[in-house]
């Protein structure tokens, strides 16, 4: 029976990048060493290192003028890195789509003044709010969304148009599932384990002129993008094994086509469930079309009693982590760019038979 | 040719860990998933994380009233750690014996009061410094000390006895080395790369009263270890595959018969290269016998020029990453607990060939 994984995060990884990482894992390239072992100031992990450096850069199309950072811990550290090393007039703005952007106010509010300039918090966070630039005075530090929102399956499908204010953004959820204009943003980040490898980190790419904000008595060394930046992301002993899984993982989506091919794909997998939950009088995608995200796709049945039959039963035909987030309920099919097509159809293909049994 | 890895760190594996992991690398337990594809929040990878911190507890006879937690980013995190978490009257005093030392004194610097207790840096860390712990007022809120200096090879071959003030102490490179009776530490961390798995996170063990000193206000949530020991180290994703991997090698470690047991090997070993140093007119030991370490072992040949030449030839016959730091020069072996016995015989036996050719 072939397993399909739909989690959230730590998400499935491609099957043919698991396969290089087991074949290599005791002797990575004939140096009798895994790559765990080796030293990360040695040529073989530099030359990793500055692979997946080198793939961001080609397959997001990165400016010049931008780093690519590796950096200990995920998006939530990114959360207080940001206050920590980029206030300068201790004022920032969020758009507020939900409980990831809320943890990003909530440490920012630690070091500075935050606006909110728009929230979905009403409505459950079931779409992305209508949101007023001009409520910008034009000096806050930065202004901050969240691109995907994996627990509530909304995207922003339009980036907003920022002059003065430099725009973050939290791609964690769908940073290479299509193309970005990453000239939009002063600084993008992504927590690793949806898109691009295990969990432990996070890639954080940063316009230069940003980085002469952190301060160095102020801020740990380890979180201090100029540090990082300066040291090529090893002021410190880096997470070396995700890294190179990242970089096998950035291989893969090269060999698929980049982002663009991906995106095709994506929407492929995205229109094929949508299709099906709009056609269908048993099952309601919990999101309007003009939200929807292609990374993470929510859903309910009639009942909260046959959601959980469905959780159950689709587990045990190899549908796994299905089950939404405690606080949409429901189903959420997680389709990063490692599921293939195939796993969307089998997972069509069980809700119907579920409906015709349950319906 | 067999191959020995004697890098400082990232460092060897235990060979049967990495045959466990390359199995398990695609279908952990029958799940179709890899371990780094498992929600953080499920039964299975819940499972690995409490089995890891019952196998601290019983290796290193953790006492009751102390959390053992899993925090991203290595011993250099914990630098800014202790200092945010744990500052009350803004006063510390350290133990000055290398690099690390003066990094963990550096970061303290920017949030509290440093005193210096003792310090080898003038006999460039070669030795553990005498050190007078009258010269404590007592309100300090800790000592810290690095009881075993990777660069250099000292160690303190005695804990401080402290009544009042808490002790912390960094074991990056000499955990579960041998037994620490650990009612004598407030709290003791370790980068996991030299004896506990791969590069990307610390283990840390604190006494449950210094918890209450982390103030929430103050500390990114992430950084905060009273937030990290309510969540289980579950507060944002952890590193779920370098947790994995410690959790094997905690395994192989009880294995081996424990602590006790890992030390009579692991003085063997470091015996086995101090004797032949001892004795030889050729090599020499740069560290004195009252401050030896048994993890690394620094040692040079008469000149810089027959130090390179040895590294060289040595990574030829399969002895890996022998080359010393550049702050001692010279070579240094280290032979944490995955370095079987077999390793240390070759290095002795290469090391004899080649002082027959050179010397």
């Amino acid at each position: 029976m072939p397993i399909y994984n739909f989690s959230a995060g730590p998400a499935a990884i491609p099957e043919p990048v698991l396969r290089i990482v087991q074949e290599e894992l005791l002797n990575y390239r004939d140096s009798g060493m895994s790559v765990m072992e080796l030293s990360h100031r040695g040529d073989l992990f530099g030359a990793i290192l500055n692979e997946a450096v080198a793939l961001f850069k080609e397959l997001m199309q990165i400016p010049e003028n931008y780093k690519v950072l590796f950096v200990p811990g995920g998006a939530s550290m990114q959360f207080a890195m940001m206050p920590m090393n980029l206030t300068v007039n201790k004022k920032s703005a969020f758009i507020d789509t939900g409980v990831w952007s809320s943890k990003a106010i909530k440490e920012a509010q630690k070091y500075m003044e935050v606006q909110v300039l728009a929230s979905s918090k009403d409505s459950n966070y079931s779409m992305i709010p209508d949101y007023d630039l001009d409520l910008l005075s034009g000096d806050e530090d930065y202004v901050h969304i969240t691109t995907n929102n994996t627990i509530y399956g909304t995207r922003f499908h339009q980036i907003p148009e920022l002059d003065k204010v430099p725009l973050i953004a939290d791609m964690s959820s769908d940073i290479l599932s299509k193309p970005y204009d990453l000239s939009k943003f002063a600084m993008i980040y992504a927590g690793a384990q949806k898109n691009l490898g295990p969990s432990g980190f996070a890639v954080v790419i940063i316009r230069e002129d940003l980085l002469e904000r952190s301060k160095e008595q102020e801020i740990p060394s380890l979180l201090n993008y100029k540090i990082l930046a300066e040291n090529n992301s090893m002021f410190n002993t880096p997470p070396t094994f995700g890294i190179y899984i990242c970089k096998l993982v950035l291989e893969w989506i090269k060999e698929q086509g980049g982002a663009a091919a991906m995106e095709k794909i994506n929407n492929a997998k995205a229109d094929l469930l949508y299709d099906y939950l709009d056609h269908s009088d048993f099952y309601k995608a919990t999101v309007a079309a003009p939200f929807r995200s292609i990374m993470n796709i929510p859903f309910v049945s009639p009942s909260a009693e046959l959601d959980a039959l469905f959780v159950q039963e689709a587990q045990q035909a190899g549908l796994k982590q299905l089950k939404g987030h405690r606080t949409v309920g429901g189903m959420r099919a997680s389709i990063y760019n490692a599921m293939p097509i195939e796993g969307v159809e089998a997972l069509v293909s069980f809700m119907k038979n579920f409906e015709a049994k349950n319906g």
